[in-house]
């Protein structure tokens, strides 16, 4: 039964609060797809594929977890990894009725799967990827918001944007 | 006595959700006026007039609804019609707070106005054009969530868009 | 058509807020009825009986108000008054999802009558029956957040209490 | 891995919010354990034998699911059926804090177990048992909002308090 | 200028959230007075005194905090101890409703006492001192939710009433 | 010890909100700096200069009070100015988490300063920059709203834009 699930995320860029969610997943479930979506409304800062190894990376002490892009609707994705459970992570209230009309919506379009949801850890709740990349702009220091990859690389596409 | 009242909005496409509304306000109102506003900070998907159409369509059975657009504070067009009261939909808490700052506002710059908020049919609490907007542009199927009329201008509208 | 409306409550006892909202009911209405419930979970304050009074005297100016008590539904109660919308005053998030629980159950019970929501001027958006009593049993003044009937009786009954 | 949960909860009575809920997890997991809570705040309007009985009943058709009482902590709970999932329902935000409180507290005190938040049918996010049972000794019929033997013992024990 | 402050409550019993409020508040004051609040609706686990001394205890590294009980308004109190500054802590949505009407009813008594917020350590902000009473009785171990005198008092009070 | 603060944010304009937080925070700190934020993400509607003079036209009767803009992280302007508070308002529930995620990043990245909020009058709670701007464009009279400074400029600014 259900053994596999997708965690669908922008992931632009990963934070230690995703990493939370991943991890705490990949206890309860024997594989996990985390999946990058190529569609984002704006520029994302970094390209899918950026995206996607910098989360290879911080997952790779996780064996069960593999990291994807895709493309389209995130129901078409997991019905094509053969699996019903799509995972969210919830933080704040903020999050919840955007995550609410996301999942009704399908719902609606595909009644056999489901989303759960789970929480980040407490100390990770406040972590969001706009506010670190608008952070990291002013000059902050976000070691220990990302994983370290993500902080060296954000470090270096801004020195870039910056010149 | 107040028998006419103002339903503004975007409705960049309407939904089910609004449809309902109009519905039901068409039953505790004489004359209920749909009205599209001009004004949105970003591009819409349809024009004002695709915008009138379809929603003059979707409403053609209620005989005491009609539909047009406006430009201008919505207090200044609810006293052209001559009419005491706005009626605003209330879905979610997202909505509640916009909703009340709008309210609000408008209050104070014309006290004789009152605004009135109606609750959509649960089912449709948790659509909304711009949801629907993204979940069609990656191939959903979103009959079911507007009514046929926009359903079937969408899909034309996005084809072409992806010409 | 729709001329009537129903106003119902605990009112233990009636704040500004409330009156607020019956004076806004009252210019977009023919006929309001402000309706006490009978029912409270806890022994209230005032008897039904004074709390009627109360809003009596706090509404002699507005000729097409008129307060009674009831007991029951409130959709059973509006049907015998010929009256198909329940106003409700929205003040915070706070009430917003149990009313929306209270019009969601009253819609399956009753289709055919409509919840319609209004908003408390702002200055008394922050006022609470419930916190009023603490505050007035703690020594407070009331006097501007109460109709002065209520004030006035407030210490009556508290002075009593605390003999 | 894991293929059970727990699904705790007072159940005072189930609704039909609770059994989608407990269908949708017997969707997902190989067993479901709906645990039903002796503590209580205040008294229950059904005994903890009579809670188990009607759930009982309501997923006979469930053959992966089982019914039982419980008392003392749920993490303990859980871990003497050898799960690690707890299973809440959200259905509004008023849930949502409460839910998160008790779900940090439950992860300090057992960090091997993860809550996870499923959502209830739109239809039935508005459902209380608390509502619910207002509502019928108001006199209500509250038939389709919890399961039918629900509303018939619901309807026994209501008549028999009025007695 | 401000160089007191009150931080009002009922702190039954005072946690680790707590603390952590009057650790910041007693390093932007000059003094912080701890004021635990005699009136409580319902019966308290633990006496006025008995909270004044866990307090004072777990506070003794702090030269600048003293505790003493109140009774009657906060405002009164804050007037009689020569301070315009009351605190109060924020932690989740479901406080801030709450704090902010008791804050403007303050503000509407006595406008020249300021109410400030400020912010527990993220990792208390789902401490409730209710939600601690309500584990223990279940046997949950308390340590690290309340500071080291408050669960060993907590565990002998409940040893206590469980004979 | 703690005499000054800041209070930072963009004020494009500065509304009767902010004004009255400015005010409320000069009673109780010895001086207060309100910091006009060069960084935006959008084009603001009046440059940075603009909005610091107006903000300063509107305080001049505030003798502890000073404005200037600032680059980069607050916390670092907090500490040049050897202060250890930064103030923020609060207003409403959309405020809040906004807020909370703002303060706990700050607190990571300089935990020797502290957020505290206050509230603004309840007649400005429901004012935003935003939708000022946005009823200003649509013909709003917005005196009342702004200080009387911020209307004029925001007359002419808009009369020049609409040429």
């Amino acid at each position: 039964m259900n053994r596999k699930a997708v965690y669908p995320g922008t992931f632009d860029p990963v934070t230690c609060g995703h990493l939370d969610i991943i991890e705490r997943a990949a206890k309860i479930y024997d594989r996990v797809f985390v999946s990058v979506a190529h569609s984002a409304e704006k520029t994302p800062l970094f390209s899918v594929k950026e995206r996607v190894l910098m989360i290879r990376e911080a997952t790779s002490h996780l064996k069960n977890v593999e990291v994807e892009d895709f493309e389209g609707l995130v129901i078409d994705y997991a019905r094509k990894k053969k699996t019903r459970v799509i995972i969210r992570g919830l933080r704040m209230i903020s999050d919840f009725e955007y995550e609410f009309q996301m999942a009704l919506t399908n719902r609606k379009l595909a009644d056999d799967i489901e989303t759960i949801f789970m929480m980040t850890r407490e100390n990770y709740a406040y972590l969001s990827s706009k506010l670190i990349k608008e952070a990291a702009v002013l000059g902050a220091d976000v070691t220990g918001f990302v994983p370290d990859i993500v902080a060296k690389r954000l470090n270096k596409k801004l020195s870039k944007l910056q010149k």
